[in-house]
Order: structure tokens, then sequence, then C-alpha cells
């Protein structure tokens, strides 16, 4: 079965399913398949090479279906992109629950994987793909925005200005990252071996412009960097060409940092010195000699990577697992550059902090304006927040169904999910809204190379941490909860969960909010307390939370 | 810190804690380390080797502590044996949520765990230690029962009456074979290598006789043999030492299986020639190189029962990864005899029939009679059901508070945990009833070499499953639930669910244990609908259950 028709989530008031929790659901599954949201619709596949949303058409369908029958006191389950049960439980328990692309650890790597996904038993669940929260670039702009500005107060004076920074991938995610820059002032110098993709960011302002050479697009680098004007530039080739050259011509960025997707080395990494189509045809033919190109280009990539390093230049993984791939290949120091979570996030997550994300169901950008506002008025002091809310109004164009991101932490996104519910029932949104994050969060992840690296007390692989988070947001009511193997690091190196709760503007969700708005974030700095950290103690100090052996 | 007094459960109808699921679970955790009941308690070990009930003593207070602040709408989590957190959830939320030995899969091996547990940053969870439902022997007794029926019942007649029994390991829960054997009419030998475990299993009835010798022990069986009379021997020896004489001599038993905890070679299984004390300290000196020796033992022990297999015994794996270390330790064929679940077990599991068991908090054996009846009031027709109770009531000495175990499939157990809330509300018992359940359950586990093993659509290992029941049980508003991963076949091969529910005698309770003891079976239903099982897709019909893809 292939989808004919493109699909777009319903707008308005109108419902489709028996409540709005169903209807969120339903609307957020669609809205993931959104061709202005995914990056390949046809094939069900929202971000991230391979990021699914179900695992075939019949199953959407059937998932579609599900939702639309689906009683006030029943739960569907959703088993890798399948739905495979619905069970009565109550009201105020989650109207859905997923588990996508889980193995058990022996057999969690990805010949496996691919072997399971090849008999239909599976699909790869990505972080937000598979749990229908995943809002576009803008969901990772913010990110890339909180992550720029840390590592430009920690080197740079709290600004990019006149600095040049190289990546490489403009993808679903990696497109946010010229923007990212220019709204921190620098200049962007991005690899992109898709020109189609290169095109896209420009089109949606993420990028100002495209080079086809690198001598062209170095002089466009140079003339902005003197003149301290913020400006991003979608370079096509590939990475693994491109940087080896700029070593051999000395040319040394102030940072640099990568969004290949070379956590998939079959699908998401293109080895150097093949065209799109030869690529396409030697996955194709001979997938293990792809994957031994590809690592091997990855050496190539990091090499140049460290020796910009050596040379001064500020290097950081940006949670591709690049660095682990090319360790496997056998590049030894592939670890000498740090990944971007202990270098800049850390800190944030200790507080509870991370990508708080809804998204307004009447389709009516007004309603996210009116959110806006309403966390301006509620954290007044906020300035770093105020900024962000600016300018991601000026430059952020919504995709599919409009939606904002900020990062807030514990003691935050309770208050901003009680006053949007307060926006719904008062009738200033048009709507409900559903509040979802990234699985990328503060309490929600195990990954060793990524969001759990080098943690204090050196838990970085224990992984009860995202099963109690995804157990405990079942336990406070969320409207969906998700528990994912894989995501942004590719299968076998992290476990994370996500959560989705509608604010309908009842009095029952306003409950349903303040439990899960307080005990997700909440579990993030228990993790944290847990793992020694004083500052996450402080802030759980700070809110009397109850924690037993502290 | 170390425990100087033995715990023993609070018995009776007073509260240490605010309500009947804290005080549930305190008991339940006290009884997991009831000296009658663990094997190691000063340890917190509870069975399997290093299956325990807390990390540390430390923590165990915490977590009793915990339990009797614990308000009627708040949560306790546990990560790997230790209270990190208490939040604030609602009345139809589990009390206690619990995450244990759960790794990031590539990190999921014994070094990486033992080196994580010597931090202080986890621990061996098993199956119903970590969880709080353990009930001795008993609980193994039922299910090695049900195995050696339907092996009886598809090799000799439904009878093992005049057959010889082979097997090793009188552990915590290994020690339930000869008891199981002779309930089959059987005779049984079973190699022990610690002559204290041999002994207790005789002190309890489990087992009618200890040998010394070899030829001792080949008397006593051919004598009751002949007789057609059954009979239990545990033999003084190292399986690795006495199968290979057996095979030497020619003398091949009719069947044939293992429960040593060979699942953990450096703590679960001796190597061959050594004694207690010197394997004690080999393990202490050099790790690494008993585990080498145990890996090579294990080869030579697969080898003789591959042998005995060769000549026509009836051979198969009892779950607790003998093959699994041999094919790792180089012996190929190690895979040649099945493993006991597709054997014998999956049928049941179709039928969502498991291991369903219940204690009495009131410590009144009369209670547990009085649940006994009123099974066999329920279910009149089930003679296979009416034989296990009646000699259960015979054989079985409770340890610990009184419980009962017996096997009960979807559409079965809410019909009987309804019936014990009524008991109940009535006082025909005297306190509250907690019914829970192994892991290895019909749809609670995935574990390729064991339950999981062979499935029919190849979804072996497929981990979405147990994660979805944890999740599935918690929006049912079970008393507590639990996700491990390791358990019977260690680190790296298994991750599984429990829940134990509170049967107090409110309506509440009633509602709660009409939906988890519906769902939770009803997962292991779905689980084998999905993989294409025939009598699960009768099963599911035959109930109305909504599976939306069939
Ligand atoms: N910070 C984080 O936690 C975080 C956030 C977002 C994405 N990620 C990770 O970043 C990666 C990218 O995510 P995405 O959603 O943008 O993936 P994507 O697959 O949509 O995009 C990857 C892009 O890289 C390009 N590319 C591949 N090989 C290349 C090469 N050799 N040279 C130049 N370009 C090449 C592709 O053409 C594609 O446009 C993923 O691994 C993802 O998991 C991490
Ligand atoms: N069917 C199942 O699913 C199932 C049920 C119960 C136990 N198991 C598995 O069976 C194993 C045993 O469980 P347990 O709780 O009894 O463990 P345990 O550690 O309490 O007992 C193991 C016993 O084996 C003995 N032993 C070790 N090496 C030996 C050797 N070489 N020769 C003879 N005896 C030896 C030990 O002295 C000990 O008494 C575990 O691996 C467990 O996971 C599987």
């Amino acid at each position: 079965m292939v989808q004919k028709t493109q699909i777009r989530a319903p707008r308005g008031t109108t419902l489709s399913c028996k409540g709005w929790q169903q209807e969120a659901a339903m609307r957020m599954l669609m809205n993931n398949l959104d061709p202005d949201v995914a990056e390949r619709p046809e094939d069900l596949v929202v971000y991230g090479g391979s990021g699914r949303a179900a695992r075939s058409w019949e199953a959407y369908e059937a998932i579609i279906r599900s939702l639309k029958q689906l009683e006030n006191d029943e739960t569907l389950l959703v088993q890798s992109g399948k739905p495979v049960g619905i069970l009565r439980t109550h009201a105020n328990a989650p109207r859905v629950l997923i588990a996508n692309s889980n193995l058990v650890p022996h057999w969690a790597n990805w010949d496996e994987f691919r072997r399971l996904e090849a008999l239909g038993l599976t699909m790869y669940g990505q972080m937000t793909a598979g749990s229908w929260i995943y809002i576009g670039s803008q969901g990772i702009v913010q990110g890339t925005f909180e992550t720029f500005a840390e590592a430009a107060r920690q080197h740079f004076g709290s600004t990019l200005k006149g600095k040049f920074v190289l990546t490489a991938g403009l993808g679903g995610m990696g497109g946010a990252q010229p923007l990212a820059v220019t709204m921190n002032e620098g200049v962007c110098l991005a690899i992109e071996v898709d020109e189609s993709h290169i095109q896209r960011r420009v089109a949606t302002g993420y990028c100002d412009t495209i080079a086809y050479t690198l001598d062209e697009a170095l002089a466009l680098v140079r003339e902005a960097c003197s003149a301290g004007r913020p400006l991003s530039i979608g370079l096509l080739g590939n990475a693994a060409e491109i940087h080896p050259e700029l070593v051999r011509r000395n040319i040394i960025p102030d940072m640099v940092t990568d969004q290949t997707s070379a956590h998939d080395a079959l699908n998401g990494y293109i080895p150097a010195w093949l065209t799109l189509e030869e690529a396409a045809q030697l996955r194709q033919r001979d997938p293990q000699e792809y994957i031994r190109r590809a690592r091997e280009s990855m050496v190539t990539h990091v090499r140049a990577m460290l020796d910009m390093q050596k040379s001064g230049a500020i290097v950081f993984d940006y949670g591709n697992n690049l660095r682990g791939q090319a360790l496997e290949a056998g590049e030894t120091h592939a670890m000498d550059f740090p990944g971007f979570v202990p270098a800049y996030i850390r800190s944030l997550f200790c507080r509870g902090k991370g990508p708080f994300r809804w998204v307004a169901l009447s389709g009516d950008p007004e309603d996210i304006y009116r959110t806006d506002e309403t966390l301006l008025e509620l954290f007044p002091e906020d300035e770093h927040l105020k900024r962000w809310l600016t300018l991601a109004r000026q430059k952020i164009q919504f995709q599919g169904l409009p939606a904002r991101i900020c990062w807030l932490g514990y003691g935050e996104r309770d208050r901003a999910g009680l006053a949007f519910n307060e926006l719904v029932a008062k009738g200033i949104v048009k709507a409900p809204i559903v509040i979802g994050r990234d699985h990328l969060d503060s309490g929600s992840v195990a990954s060793p190379y990524r969001e759990t690296e080098g943690m204090k007390d050196g838990s970085d692989a224990i992984a009860d941490w995202p099963l109690l988070n995804a157990l405990v947001n079942t336990a406070s009511g969320a409207t969906w909860v998700s528990l994912h193997h894989g995501g942004g690091v590719g299968i076998g190196y992290s476990m994370h969960a996500g959560q989705v709760t509608v604010a309908d503007g009842t009095p029952e969700a306003a409950e349903r909010l303040a439990r899960v708005l307080s005990n997700d974030p909440g579990m993030g700095v228990i993790r944290h307390v847990d793992a020694g950290y004083e500052e996450a103690l402080t802030h759980a100090q700070q809110y009397n939370m109850k924690i037993p052996m502290r």
C-alpha cells in the first residue's frame, strides 16, 4: 500500500475523535507527516534519515482508525509504529502508550535491527518521529541556539560576532544550524551534499545563501567575518572532502561541529567522492560496503576536525555519534573533542531545563503569539527567554501546525502549562494546545555519547532513568507516553522517553498538566542530584523536592 | 552499614504506613529478606546468585522510611534498589515504580554492570527479588510442575512414573525441581555442589534424601524406577564432573535439564574440580580466570547433555542461559537442545496463562486455604488446577508470609482477583491479599534464549513488549510496577516487567484489579496474536479483545 494523497492535520475545533486527547494524538501524528514538516513523507520518514511516524501505511491507517474509535477510558498500544491493542484503563491514564525500536541489549545492533525491520517487525522511531511531537526545524533551532549561545558565553564573550562556524548537514534538524548561528550574530558555513536540502533551508529563511564552490563560500565567510555581519552559507559538497581541504589550506574556523546523520552509516551519511546517485546505487547493491566506506569517510571527517581543534578551533560533537562511528572504525582519538551536553547543556539539565514545546491545534498562528505573550508575562525577568521569543517570532516560519519551543525548567513548565490551559479555558486561544518535549531532556534519556556523557558519578550507561521517566509520566496522566531505543545516536547507544499532554481547558487537564509538568522535569533534577551535581541539589532544595537519600 | 537483626514482615492488620498499598510494598520487601525466604539475607540477596531486594542496607532503610511516610497520592521511585524520589501522582497511580539493572544496550555486559555495581550505582534485581514478590521455592515449584507435566504429557503419556530425571542446582529456584518431579511421579537425581543447599531442600521436604557418592545415588535411582516409586535424591557433586561420568558409564537418563545459576558465570556456577572454598578464593583473587574456568566447565556440562540427547534422552534448557554461555565459550552445538518455553510453555502463553501468585498479609496460612477453596469454586472444571492445589497444600511448606501460586490465563486472573478482594471485603480472610506474578510471564518479557526463544515471526529480540507491559500496568493502576534487565538469563539477554496489586477489599481496589488482571495477561495474548499464533487469536476472539490489525 502506498499513500496517494498528502497528509495535513485537520485544523479548528471540529472533532473527528471522541475527545480532545485522542484528537490531539491523531492530529500530531498527521502533522508529523505533513509535507511541510516531514523530510520524506512518502516513506513515512519524519527526520533523522530513517525516523518514522508509523511502521507502514496500513499501520498508519489503523492507528488513525483506532484513535477515532478510542473511548475516553481506553488506551491504544503502539509497538514500533503499529497499533497492537486497545485496552480499558481510566480517564486519568494516557490515551496512547508507545514503545519504538527497543531490542534486547545483546541483539541491539544495526544488523539485527535491519533484519527485524525487513521482516516488518519494527521501525526506527528516532526521538520525536515515532512519538508524534516533531515540529520541524524550529524544534531544534532553539536547542542549537541555546548551545551556540552558551558556547559563545564560555569562549567568545557571549556573541559569535565576527566568528567563523563550520558545520555539515542541513537535514531536518541540522538545517537549524545556520539560523542558530546568525541569531547569535556569527557566520556559518554549512557543508551539505544534497542541493535540494540547501535550497529548502534557503527557501524557509534558515540559511541565507547557497554556494557551489569552496572559494566562493570562503570569500563570503571572510567578508562577513570582517564586517561583523551575521551570515549563513550552505556549501554544496561533502564534509569528508571539504574539511580536509580546509586543513590543507590551513583555514581554521573558530568553531566546528557536525549534524550529518552519522549515527546511521547506511542511510544518514554519504561517503566521500560519491554522487548522491552513486551512493544510492551502492547502498542498494552492497550495504556492507556502503557502511565500510561511510565509516572510512567519517574517520577522514573526524581527523580534519581533530586537526582544526589542535590549531585552536573550538570543536564539539553535536549528538550524531560521529565520534562513536569513527572510534569503531579505528580512529582512537575520536573522543578527543567533547560532546555538547557536558560542554554546554548539563548545567541546564541540573535545573530540569530542557526543550519544552507546544502546538496550537487550531492551526492559527495567532494562538502561538498569544502563548508567547503569556510566557513573557509569566517570566518577565528572563532576558534570555525574551530574546529568543522575539527572534523566533521574526525569523521562524511555522511548518505544519503552528508551534513554539523554549527551554524551561522544573518550577517553570507547570506554570506555563497551567497558563496555557487557562488560555484555552477562557477562549483566548481557539482550540486546545498540546504540550510536549523532545526525548533529549534532562531526566528522560540515557545516552553515554550524548546526554549522559561524562556524568559526575560515572552513571552514563545506567538506563533505569528513562524507564522511570516513562512510568512516572504514565502515572501522572500524560496524554501519550513513548519509550524509544536508538534515536539520534543510533541503535545500541541510547534509551529515551517522551510525553505529550493536552491542555484542553478543563480542570481535569489542569490537574494532569500540573502533575506531568512537575514530575517530568522533576525526574531530571532528581537524576542529577543522584549523580552528585550540587547545582541540582540546590534547585531541589529550593523547591522542597522529596529525595529520600539526600 | 550491616543489618544486625533478622527481618520479618509484620503480620496482622496494624498498619505502619498510611495505606494498605504502601503497607503491602513494605511487607513484601521485608518478606523478600526474611531468612526463611531469602538465600543470603545478610547480603540482601534473595535468590538467583545475586538477585537483590535493595541496593544497600542504607537504601533498604530509606525505602522502608519512605514507604511509611508515603501519602495515598504519592509515588516512590526506586532506581536499582535505591529510593531516589517521591512525586505527587494520584490515587489510581502505582505507589511504587521500580527500574532495576537497566543499561544502555551497547554497555549491557557483565563487565560494565559489575563496574557500575562496584561504584554503588546499580544492583542485580533478578526477576522477583528487586520487585518484591519472591515467595520462596513454591513460586517456582508450580512453574516446574507445569513444565514437567507438559513434558510428561508430550513424551511419556502424562506421567514420569518409572522415569529417571537428571538435573543440577538446588538453589532458591532449582530446589523446586525434585518436588516437581516427584509430584509428577518420577525419580529425580539432582547434582548440587553445596551440601547445605541439599540439606535445606531435604529439611523443607522438597527433596527426599541426600547422597554422597554416585554409586549410592544410582542404586537409589534404579530401585525407585523399577518400583515405579516417586523419589528425589540430592547428590553432592559438580555437574561438570558427574554428567560426563554418567556418559562414560553409558547411563542415560530419560530426561535432563539444569538449574545451576549458569547465567552468572562468576557468582552462580562452580567450575569443576574446585571445592567451594577454592572457588571462593579464585573468585576473589582472579575473577577473569574464574569466569574462564566456569565457562569451560559449562562446555563440558553441555557436551554431556548433548551426548545424552544423542542417546535418546529428552534434554531441555531450563532458562538459566547454560546454552548461551557454552555457545560463547565455543560450543557451537550448544543450541541443539531446546529451551523449555518453545517446547512446553508457549501454548499456555498464547492464552495469557502464567504464574499468577498471591500472598496473605495477615500471615495466617488459613487465609491461603480460603483462597485455595475460592479458586476451586471458581474453576470447578479445571482438573489440572485441582490436582496442583491439592498437592501444593499437602507438600508445600510456606516460607515467610503464606503464599500460593497457580497458572491462570486471560479471563481467569481478573475473576480470581475480584473474588479475593471479596474475601477481604467480607472479612473471610483476615487482612488484604497482594496479587502479583513472576516477570516470566506471557506478555511481560523479551528474552530470546528463554521466554521468547523461537517466536513464530522471528520477533524474539523485540523488546517493545515488556516496556508496553510496564506502561500498561502503570496506566491500569497496579500498586507497584517494575522494569528489569538481566534476570534469570543474565545481563544483556532479557528485559522484563512485573506488577503487584493489592486486594484490600475496597471498591477502588476492585476496579484496579479488574483492569490490571485483564490488561496484564491481555498483553500476553496480544503479543502472541501479533506473532501469528492461531491459538492466541482464537483466545482473543473468544474474549472480544480489541486488536486493530487483526
Ligand atoms: N543535538 C542533538 O541532540 C541533535 C539534534 C538534532 C540532530 N541530531 C543528530 O544530528 C544528525 C542530523 O539530524 P537530521 O535530522 O538533520 O538528519 P537528516 O538525515 O535529515 O540530515 C542529514 C543531512 O546530512 C547530509 N549529509 C550526509 N552525509 C553528508 C556528508 N558526508 N557531507 C555533507 N552532508 C552530508 C544529508 O544530505 C542530510 O541533509 C542526526 O544524527 C541526529 O540524530 C542531534
Ligand atoms: N525456568 C525459569 O525460568 C527459571 C526458573 C528459575 C530459575 N531459573 C534459572 O535457573 C538458575 C538457578 O536459579 P536459582 O535461584 O536456583 O539460583 P541459585 O544461585 O540460588 O542456585 C544455583 C545452585 O547451583 C549450584 N551450582 C552451581 N554450580 C554448580 C555445579 N557446577 N554443579 C552443581 N551445582 C552447582 C549452586 O551451589 C546453587 O545451589 C538461574 O540461572 C535462574 O535464572 C530459571
